[in-house]
């Protein structure tokens, strides 16, 4: 059986990503990444994912990151800015580099087991602010990837030209539990529903004439 | 004052290209990787050679990558191949990805503290058993790394045609401290002699009619 690696962070997008690679037949080993953020109730989410699907859950700690670089989604001194974002202040929440940290060590992780893939949920809803979100970045990072060790892995992101709504419309094919998604930027019970998150899950269901599964189950 | 940030191991090669970069009026950080090696004598030679050189040195604790990779320069119950490497006894020393897991945490850090570039000791004596650390893939790499950040950082290694000797004959003009380098694959109080590392240091010093200033120095 063909094996693949998932970064799943407990996202809409990366839930979404893991649903597509059960429907594609692949064994999945999931792989998450704990690096001081805030909201690390998405770590929970993951798991209880995982656990659903018998998929292979493994959450690997980096919050060695939060000492050594600056962001507003790993620092306690800095609060998440609400509302929409404005590029400086979205700027304060990227964590430098960490796409390509994060894919490094899942395709260590892939090289080990001998997987083939490494799927990651970058998606076109990531804004022009994170330049290593964008197709051009994984497409060199792939060229580097794949000639990095004799067993060939590639990396695979079948959502880099989708957006929120686009993404959430894959679901109504693949019947994923976005009761259990999260994707707030904060710390609550409950979402927050102010931040730039928040608020462009909730444009995204809306534009699929849907009410938010996570929503109507509190 | 340009600023670099380096991979420092404490290694023959890495501690060459701090000499080099400082060479080169570089304003340098150290930053140096614990993934479980069995041989982390090195780190302390590293930390030395930066209290020395008044060099920022961090180290970054990712020994997760025991547990979640496989190799023998990681793992308890496998023994290091002594004398020199067979292809298929040599495969069991690498780290999967490892120069790509620690290139990236490099980046993220120079993109932190706005350097430009990122200086790795990759060199002509890393067998063709080590695809990360051929000049291909390092390419390919920098590609990503240029364009992962709107602050522009770029891989670095002049090493990569040199073997040991031609490396330790750079020394001759920058005054390498090589009584504190370390490069045994073992643990011992002195260098064991018999590891692969140990007979490849060997030589290069014979290459240049010289003793290892490191022996000399017991």
């Amino acid at each position: 059986m063909k094996k693949a690696v998932i970064v799943l962070s407990g996202w809409l997008d990366s839930t979404v990503l893991l649903y597509k690679l059960i429907d594609e037949w692949y064994d999945v080993c999931a792989i998450n990444f704990f690096y001081g953020q805030k909201h690390s109730k998405e770590l929970k989410c993951a798991e209880h994912i995982c656990k659903k699907m018998g998929v292979e859950y493994t959450l690997v700690d980096i919050s060695f990151l939060k000492k050594l670089l600056n962001s507003a989604l790993t620092k306690d001194d800095i609060d998440i800015p609400e509302w929409h974002y404005q590029a400086d202040t979205m700027k304060m929440t990227v964590v430098p580099n960490r796409n390509m940290i994060f894919a490094s060590i899942a395709v260590g992780y892939a090289q080990s087991i001998w997987a083939t893939i490494v799927a990651l949920g970058v998606h076109g809803g990531d804004h022009e602010i994170y330049p290593d979100c964008r197709e051009d970045f994984m497409q060199k990072l792939n060229k580097a990837v794949e000639i990095s060790d004799r067993h060939k892995v590639s990396l695979y992101y079948p959502l880099i030209h989708m957006d929120k709504s686009t993404i959430v419309n894959v679901w109504l094919h693949l019947w994923v539990d976005f009761a259990k998604t999260w994707t707030c930027y904060k710390w609550g019970e409950i979402p927050c529903g102010k931040c730039w998150s928040c608020m462009e899950r909730e444009e995204a269901f809306k534009k699929n004439w849907m009410k938010d599964p996570l929503l109507a189950s509190l």
